[in-house]
């Protein structure tokens, strides 16, 4: 079977202030229209298809649409599972009518043992969930050291999965983790390592090894994927700074007896994200501006290595860059602790992070091991809470 | 055809701390044997699903199990509405893919003039908006005074569909808004005339004259229903001290050329809500409490006459009672508005009369004319914003 794999829509996500719903349903109508060209037989959504647990209703109204045209409109199915940003509940509300139009939804580990059996394939799902999750789920205690971490429970659920698997079809697992291998090592994957809240940390890609086809989401760079058959598509569009380099575009791949194989094909953005690094003379200079895009091609997050004495100066970058995301300044680490710290790096921590840096900063001591277990445990019950 | 009619469901209400949830899931399972002992074609359920547009993680596991038991395993189609307590985007997500399971439910007013046909009948939908929302959908100015009460957008929306009717069927209408009508001016709707937030009126019964029969929901008292063809089923629970006298039930409606009729079919609750009303003395002596069930099988909700200097107070009364839900001290006027007003009375009051007592209690002056026009005109903009 054909499939194309893509993950991490994030649909409603901000950068500041600034919304991405309209790059976003650029990426989609490219990612519709190459799903069609490559008459791909399904369409693996690997999670975090919304931003947050609970979507605004700007991002409802954005990803239903998208949802209906691919698989309603377009007749393609769609096999997706929820992930750690999506609020499982409330994605998951009606799944059991979508499935009737060969939309299967996953958002609980209930649900990831028994695959569906599609032509040649047996295609299994499992969504983010965290290791306290299991453990009810299997009805153990938590006093106990067992299934504490994400790679012992991935180990019992894939011996399960295995049970039933028919040798006779391949087998496809669309999931949602930060799974590590030799190629992501050499990535700075901070940005979404927040996968360590509530007692979460990686997973070994050698776990995978049953399966013929791993299409994951959670890390979003294609080049974060840990073999050629355990692979990340990323997120269809670049959602911060260290991204800015790298290409987006989903996975084309062709699953069967004979073997795996997948083609990268890239989306055409709309809109890039330029990253601009110089100082406040540099960047006002149209000898540096000219050449880049002027007003409405692209994005501009800018650092800036001075502090220039101007008033207006993001009212100056604006007359000359058109959209910027985001103005950051350069400087030391101790100032990078400062409250100038901009709003968008902050989203990017972990709340654990969050925590333990306001805690150094009134305290000027560090947390205890104890106590950073304390606020590890609470922000898992209270993640769970909040759905 | 023959329907069942049920209306404000209202899944995760909660009556001070106290959650209805077990009460609402027994009230289903009776509704849905209704359903089946009475053989209906479908099920109407006009309005105000959920208690609130964002409904807890709670409430979306109560609610979508009942939906799936209905509809999918007892394979009775369903005519859903959104309410005024339902946020109609995020109730409303996935219903493509509900309705091709016979679940048809519409949450904008651009779904409401096209009828599902449904045998020998023409079923309209038309959920809870504010004349704001039908302004915006006609493209009519906000200068203009058009459209401007909820009863000139009715008449407008009628016609429209009026239009499509074919006279060889029967009309059915499943709606959710303040009917006005001779009998229910003699009941004591105040719990829900915060229909008259965003300037909603109410509605004239006489609008609903080219229909067979008119399924409606607001109001929580079958008693309210203007007509014997424009009826309001009512709620399956009693939410309130102000019902704690009357029945619960749901309709039988039998729709055909030759006429309507309709049978009234009353839910049997676990637990009643008793309202009692008497000074500590008399609460707490054996002669007068020995008369009442004991612990388990009743809610209470109790209005004392008096003030004992009794520390322990709710404690006694709940070792008596067992479920309180609510105490309440009656008082004058004056003291009614004092800091020991009931949350759970302040949750029925509309957020104009919140402010409008606040803006009182703090400048011990009351609202200009001017001034309440403008809390009503922020506070429609941020329901519908909040949605």
């Amino acid at each position: 079977m054909k499939f194309l794999h893509t993950a991490d829509w994030h649909i409603g996500k901000e950068l500041g202030d600034y919304s991405l719903l309209e790059q976003q349903q650029t990426a989609f109508e490219q990612i519709l229209a190459i799903a069609q060209a490559h008459q791909v037989d399904a369409v693996l959504l690997a999670g975090d298809l919304y931003d947050r647990s609970i979507p605004p209703v700007d991002a409802v109204n954005a990803l239903e649409p998208m949802l209906k045209r691919m698989n309603i409109e377009a007749g393609l199915p769609i096999f997706a599972v929820s992930g750690n940003h999506d609020g499982p509940t409330r994605l998951g509300a009606g799944k059991e009518w979508r499935e009737n139009n060969q939309f299967y939804l996953r958002t609980t580990l209930a649900e990831a043992f028994e695959p569906i059996i599609f032509g040649d394939t047996q295609i299994f799902m499992l969504p983010f969930i965290d290791p306290l999750e299991a453990r009810v789920y299997y009805g153990i205690s938590n006093e106990t050291n067992e299934l504490r971490t994400i790679n012992e429970v991935m180990a019992r659920v894939i011996t399960e999965m295995q049970a039933n698997f028919d040798p006779t079809k391949q087998h496809v697992l669309v999931s949602h983790y930060y799974v590590a291998g030799k190629q992501n090592e050499t990535y700075d994957l901070t940005s979404e390592t927040n996968s360590k809240a509530g007692g979460l940390k990686s997973i070994d890609v050698n776990q995978f090894n049953a399966f013929d086809y791993v299409a994951l989401g959670h890390l979003h760079l294609k080049q974060a994927s840990p073999s050629e058959t355990v692979q990340y598509s990323g997120s269809p569009i670049k959602f911060n700074t260290k991204e800015a380099q790298s290409e987006k575009g989903v996975f084309i791949v062709d699953v069967n007896a004979d073997g795996v194989s997948s083609e990268w094909v890239p989306l055409q953005p709309e809109k890039d994200l330029i990253l601009l690094e110089a100082d406040f003379k540099t960047l006002t200079d149209p000898a540096f501006y000219q050449q880049y895009s002027r007003q409405g091609d692209n994005l501009f997050s800018i650092k800036m290595t001075d502090r220039p004495a101007v008033t207006d100066l993001r009212n100056q970058l604006n007359d000359i860059y058109g959209e910027i995301v985001e103005i950051q300044f350069k400087q030391s680490q101790a100032q990078s602790i400062s409250h100038t710290k901009k709003m968008t790096e902050r989203a990017e921590q972990s709340n654990q992070d969050l925590i333990r840096e306001f805690y150094e900063t009134v305290t000027d001591a560090t947390l205890t091991k104890h106590q950073a277990e304390i606020i590890d445990q609470t922000l898992t019950r209270l993640e769970r809470k909040e759905d």
